[in-house]
């Protein structure tokens, strides 16, 4: 069984692209026209398309699924606090941290994150999960 | 400037399609083998492949961004626990509620779940969003 | 049943991205280099890439499936003349509206349009369908 | 200039994958259940889910603008019937024939179906195109 300690990171960036977010609209349904109307999108407080906040959330979970804990995590629950706009064309870095370890070193608590190029927190929250086993 | 009352809901249905799951993977980076490996997925506890929670997540994102408040609504956060696992080839209904308004009538926390072709829940939570001006 | 009566319209918008146009060339195998080759469109009369005409009608197609008649709509034709060409990055308003009722009341005849940003019609036709029976 | 005759043929054949459907869904915004949502579509007279027909119409626009004509056809007019549904995993060949020519030999209108693995039309119609100009 891998060793899990408090206070291990992993992270993962991406330049979120049009097809993205046309894509995730796509597969979800969300074709809310911030996302995929352009004029309209002008027309909001964000004065351009962005990408759908739980977008943002699938890379703070991809982090999960493939670097810490890693393949063979259960997911429990996410918090998410969505704090400044995604734009289509920012570079999103999804960031997650071991706060605590629970269910007698079998589950995690973490502190997930994501910033845009400038550093700015555009989501964060926790996520509780089960450790992978092997 | 729409009317929006507690009690009010709304919902939309999917079934999740394999390709689905493989379009999530890729626009997120979540290549967990336990949504894009059969073999790998087979030797876990659930068997076969499973959607991404964050593609459950989406669904409802969309009832909430095209259905209840609608276009030009603020996603300000959601909780969620993930109580199943959704496999390719389920259908998924995900529904929200207004359980409040808050900020003077600005605002709505909603109660949101996910339940499968059997009635089964997936995932429950709440989200917190700022309703549309217009 | 729902009452449909003359002159009932509804629509929906959207910016057509480069995924989208690239995406509708590989699933229907459309790979006319006037929509996916740069250098060769810019030779062209219409100087760059333009979207499939088939992916107009099919905004069209889910206005009438989604929204006007809605689910439940069985689509018998549809006649189409593309006026103006669509270019990537367009935003198009795809409209229907109620013409008549056939059939003792269970068949409509809509008029079918759509336009881009600029209110320039970039097609219009007449579509048949039977209408939702619930 | 190519020479072109009436009578002349051409067609391509595709099977459609639930991909194909979903993609379509996703980049149209046509959302139907009768296309995405499986236990809603066998409650339909179809029985399961089914292709929308503008995939079907996509497809027949491909073999004008990859076959015949080809590169560099533009296109005027489709007229569309569309007589038996096509469903997800059933093998489409469109199939078109020069008609007669028009406009000084500039133009063509072509005759346009579309079949199913069994052999049944499935769409029908005629289209009118400006032949390529070299």
């Amino acid at each position: 069984m891998k060793n899990y300690e408090i206070g291990q990171q992993a992270q993962m960036t991406r330049t979120i692209s049009e097809s993205d977010v046309y894509l995730f609209a796509g597969i979800t349904g969300d074709l809310n026209p911030a996302h995929i109307n352009e004029p309209y999108a002008r027309g909001t407080r964000f004065g351009r398309r962005i990408a759908h906040g739980m977008l943002t959330a699938g890379l703070i979970s991809a982090v999960l699924g493939t670097r810490l804990p890693g393949a063979g995590t259960i997911y429990l629950s996410q918090t998410l606090k969505f704090l400044s706009p995604v734009y289509i064309g920012d570079t999103i870095t999804a960031r997650v941290e071991i706060l605590r370890l629970e269910r007698e070193g079998k589950g995690a608590v973490l502190k997930t994150e994501a910033v845009n190029q400038d550093g700015r927190l555009v989501a964060t929250g926790e996520a509780a999960v089960l450790l992978p086993e092997e």
